[in-house]
């Protein structure tokens, strides 16, 4: 590639300069940027964040300007070498678990260690008995061995129950075989598992005597420690590439009756015992479904700052751009508009700035009853959650008030905050326009590593059926006159008590009707679904689009209620000044009646409100927040406090220099510059390749 | 890689087969695949595409299995050597403009002569007078010049007025100066410039002494025609990488005060005159818009097809995974569940498959208006449009009524089809579970190529501005009393006619109600934008949310209008037998109701519907439609007769094989199974590449 020739250096963009106008933006508000970010973040999380990022930055490995560039292979290579890395530095300053994953949000790319670090990690500390975490647990912390969880297969996904994989057990030498009957039994998308693994636990059937108990774990050998290769009778591979995740080697695992000792089935909660050769029942089922709850929570406290990203990347770009004059401006006022001050532009941008942050305290509300829950059982049983993935509790047992709300709570919750940061993500992209497209936005390539997050840890539509039927089991108890126990029987039962003389939520004047509303909604539509349920008899399979609408607002009412909490709670006007208290309760009522408008038609049949006050919610009520809003609208993404260095993005530069950044990557640092083409079409395709072709070597 | 066992190759997905469910869907239904074929592409569509696939299947550069592994710069290569064999078989075969056209979209990917194809050779020919076209148009056509159109600019995209680049009359020599002022006048995003053009038609401000005529397009040698280099005082490259659209080399271009001859400055419509020195204004101003109209239809006319590749993936794919037991089913069935059993999948898939059948019809009937248009236009001035991009002929022009209506039109639809389009694909896309992330399910990679559709030529949200600025105008002109021109016209007065008696339609009964449904919340959304804006005199900026709901709202109409009218159409009852008939009716009635429903608050407020007809669409019709449409989906997806080397997917292939397919390419096709790593952290990434680390190269 040519170099840049000194003209061309000389080149500024046309004025207004982008670092002038976010200099601008800042200035038109006195939001106290670092006291919010606090709020959000603690003082101590936010040093730790900066702190590690200081290490991170010198790493050479952890550069980020090449990885849209380079094809999969390359890419993968990359990606070990950074877990590496970020292993060795974890080792050497002592990095601890919340270190760690401060490390790789700074990151932001999924990395080949991945599942060794979470599912294989976790599942040999919770359900592994002292002697297997010993053998297998403390090599595994150490990385002198290397895991992956091996549940879902290519034919069979959301169903646990209907996985193929066999573990039988063998009475005459007291082993398990574990074996692959189909093709469709293949293990499939188990991340870490294509090239990285040694280990696996093997989720199979276990099959005694003939008879199958259902999915347990097994812990395999997969490779040789030394060799790296499979195993005899183990085929492996990386399953190939994927609309995102590509530096994560998902992988394929089949079994040809491989034998494995009695010892690595793990057995903290049932085993096969070996003299009697008869299934030992889980001691307690409920603690199973733990794990699983876990990594909803942690999906729902993680999407609002996933959507933050897309939502401070659009943000900034769009008061850098501008784009026509104001069409009602007069004449002489000649310079064009910042984007950013098109109603069309707020509508799709602020309604998710005020998203983020409903989402961050839901997020905050959610881990905060899994908490509560845990230390629970811990006074109970004495002991917590493993990690056996698969069907909601009420399948398997009658369970405790509290984990059943936890349980329909983290499906719902995941739900719906994984669809709304995912669904954001792709608003914020298409809101920058065409450069929205490029992957120097930031945005996309984000966008598709996120993006199967509604789809794992339990479909988004699956999930809604887990809910519905929380809420019609609670709808049930309520009918019978129970008395409500917690704050879902307790909306059942105010709807109940008042449904015969209505509704009447002054939802623009007084906040808390709001909330009272979007309880009055739910309320309804359980009532409604139970009907068509249990009087009219309706088939589950007919009702499912009424369950995903009734989960959807369910959940939305939870949203609404946590954001309203977090404003009530002390700790807000402790901590924050008074003006930026009200601006919060301008993001609830943005977030909140925008919501509302968008589901207006349930709001009307179930009579929360009249067709006149949805009318007033979006032209008065939401189009006069988004003009009160709009001064803050760069400081509050600036709250969110991401380095530049952590959203790689031209656009969304904390300085503004967008288009310098633009031009820089695509003119100094794109390796397809350096090739030269011969164009016509009865030519080979290159002409020469330039000096500068080291472009195409990876990092 | 090692190579596959014997025991693996073995395997056989568990059953009932892919290709036996396949078989009984198909078994299912009756519908006449073929005949309806025909009628959506007529017989020698149908004959010259799987020609032409003939002779492409035979090619092995056009092999799509390795197109999702390799790297930007070899996928780009490929890609060049794809359209250079392309280019190649067009001239051996002679093949003409509809066969190229197929060809093309046989191929599926965006290629290095995207835009020398296109609007380079269009505009040399539509804007060029008869000696330019022998000087550029000729040579062109025969690719010994290869072009682009290069007129978006790092700074501006949307509002062409703006650009920055100037073309600045130089009287003393007949000459005009090309130059960049800023960086941000950098051409950017302009397709077949980064590495592949040698020419450019520039659209630059002209400035004749001191005074600027608004932007022109300028024919620009930009690259040495023997060794490809960038010409002096150009700096020219790729802009780098993107989310999808990574074969086509999008570039960037900056001037340096380069000179070109008078001779260069299309001047069919308007020139410089070099005696006088004087600006020549367009002829016929109302021309210059004809390029962008066809465009935008074609992009309408292409929506249908796009969507209905993913709806066929996702509907095959859909009958042939099975998913848990149905909840109601007795408990001696054992078997699973085929996913397209659920309606939370077929609310989704059916209502998208009806989506295809009305875009389709939408698209045939917008290029019908389209033709209709440019044979008046012939009449009128003996000559036809040309491709001047920019605002709306309202702006420039009082216009003729057709051509405003079919520009508002073509603004509208253009918007509505490609936002369904690309949003639908995603629907699909997660209707497929986890396998839809994979690239082999064949649509992530489509979507992302598609996405950008919704931004260029003329951004959706943008667009919606000149369709409620067009019907805004209509409605003044029907309350001034005029009498109706054309549709608009039409059902503007209707309203006005019975707004005081109310409406009362009968949209669960009668057909044509629906439509007069949807044209009546049209007008009404009018009518009160009307209100808005000449009553109350609002800023034009706080009804941009509202004209695009209205803009929203006029084009669904005209989908279903479109729809209802290809019902009419004698040749429907002509060409297919009754029972096709009756489920052309029905995914009509889908497609309809199920966007009544989602639009429901806006048909409440214009009182077009009560709330419990909405409610009994929904519980009622939607359902039942779905339920009767079921079993004919797999036929009716057939029947859009894609080739699966079109498609490329796993998941959509016409036999149902899914799995073997996803294994085999995973398993036998995928280069990174070529490397094997060493997992410790404290070692080098690779352990060893293998034998066969051929996989790495390119085509």
């Amino acid at each position: 590639m040519a170099p840049t020739p000194q003209w061309v250096k000389e080149l500024k963009p046309s004025g207004p300069q982008g670092h002038e106008l976010l200099k601008q933006e800042r200035a038109k508000s006195k939001l106290p940027v670092e006291q919010l970010s606090q709020f959000l973040f603690t003082r101590g999380g936010l040093e730790r964040k900066h702190g590690i990022l200081a290490i991170l930055e010198k790493e050479k490995v952890f550069y980020k300007s090449q990885n849209y560039f380079a094809g999969r292979v390359d890419r993968f290579e990359t990606a070990l070498a950074r877990a590496k890395r970020l292993r060795q530095l974890t080792v050497q300053h002592g990095w601890s678990v919340e270190d760690f994953r401060a490390a790789t949000e700074l990151i932001s790319e999924p990395g080949p260690y991945g599942l060794h670090e979470s599912m294989f990690l976790i599942t040999l500390r919770d359900q592994g008995t002292p002697q297997q975490r010993e053998k297998f647990y403390k090599p595994a912390l150490n990385y002198e061995i290397i895991g992956c969880y091996a549940q879902t297969e290519l034919g069979h996904g959301s169903n646990v129950r209907g996985l193929e994989t066999t573990a039988t057990w063998n009475a005459e030498d007291q082993t398990f075989t574990i074996h692959s009957p189909h093709l469709t039994a293949s293990k499939w998308w188990i991340g870490s598992l294509g090239r990285t693994a040694n280990h696996a636990v093997v989720m199979a059937q276990l099959v005694i005597a003939g008879r199958s108990h259902g999915p347990h774990p097994f812990v395999v050998q997969i490779r040789d420690l030394k060799t790296h290769e499979p195993l005899e009778n183990i085929h492996i591979g990386d399953i190939g590439p994927k609309f995102g995740y590509n530096t994560m080697d998902n992988g394929f695992l089949l079994f040809n009756n491989v034998k494995i000792p009695h010892f690595n089935m793990l057995a903290r909660f049932s085993s096969v015992d070996p003299q009697t050769n008869r299934y030992m029942r889980p001691s307690s089922p409920s603690l199973v479904y733990g794990t699983l709850t876990w990594v909803r929570s942690t999906i729902v406290m993680q999407a609002g700052g996933v959507l933050a990203r897309g939502v401070t990347i659009a943000t900034r770009y769009c008061a850098v751009r501008r784009q026509f004059q104001d069409r009602d401006a007069p004449e002489w006022e000649k310079g064009e508009n910042q984007v950013l001050n098109y109603t069309m532009v707020q509508i799709r941008l602020l309604t998710l700035l005020a998203a983020t942050y409903a989402l961050h305290f839901t997020g905050k509300g959610m881990m905060q009853l899994y908490e509560t829950n845990q230390n629970k059982m811990s006074q109970d049983v004495g002991q917590v959650g493993s990690a056996q993935r698969g069907a909601g509790p009420e399948e398997t047992h009658s369970g405790s008030d509290l984990l059943a709300d936890l349980h329909a709570t983290s499906c719902g919750l995941k739900s719906l905050a994984s669809t709304i940061a995912a669904e954001g993500l792709e608003t914020c992209r298409r809101a920058c326009g065409g450069h929205g497209y490029s992957s120097f936005s930031g945005i996309g390539p984000w966008f598709a590593d996120y993006l199967p997050t509604t789809t794992w840890e339990g479909d988004n539509y699956m999930l809604s059926q887990q809910v519905a039927r929380y809420l019609l089991k609670s709808a049930r108890s309520v009918m019978k006159g129970e008395k409500p126990t917690n704050d879902t029987t307790q909306i059942l039962s105010n709807f109940l008590a008042k449904s015969d003389i209505g509704a009447a939520f002054d939802v623009l004047g007084r906040d808390e009707d709001i909330v009272a509303a979007f309880a009055w909604r739910t309320a309804f539509l359980t009532f409604e679904a139970l009907k068509h349920r249990d009087e009219q008899k309706k088939a589950w399979n007919d009702l499912l689009v009424d369950f995903y609408r009734l989960s959807r607002a369910h959940s939305q009412y939870l949203v609404v209620k946590n954001f309203y909490e977090t404003l009530q709670s002390p700790s807000l006007t402790a901590e924050l000044d008074p003006e930026t208290v009200t601006v919060m309760y301008k993001l609830f009522r943005l977030h909140s009646l925008h919501t509302l408008e968008n589901e207006a038609s349930e709001f009307y049949t179930s009579s929360a409100v009249t067709v006149r006050q949805i009318q007033l919610a979006r032209t008065s009520a939401v189009m006069r927040l988004l003009e009160e809003l709009r001064p803050h609208a760069v400081r509050l993404v600036d709250a969110w406090d991401f380095p530049d260095w952590q959203l790689d993005s031209s656009l969304g530069r904390y300085d503004g220099k967008v288009y310098e950044d633009m031009f820089y990557r695509a003119s100094e640092q794109n390796p397809l510059n350096a090739i030269t083409v011969d164009p016509y079409p009865d030519s080979p395709v290159l002409f020469k390749k330039n000096d500068s072709a080291q472009f195409k070597s990876k990092l």
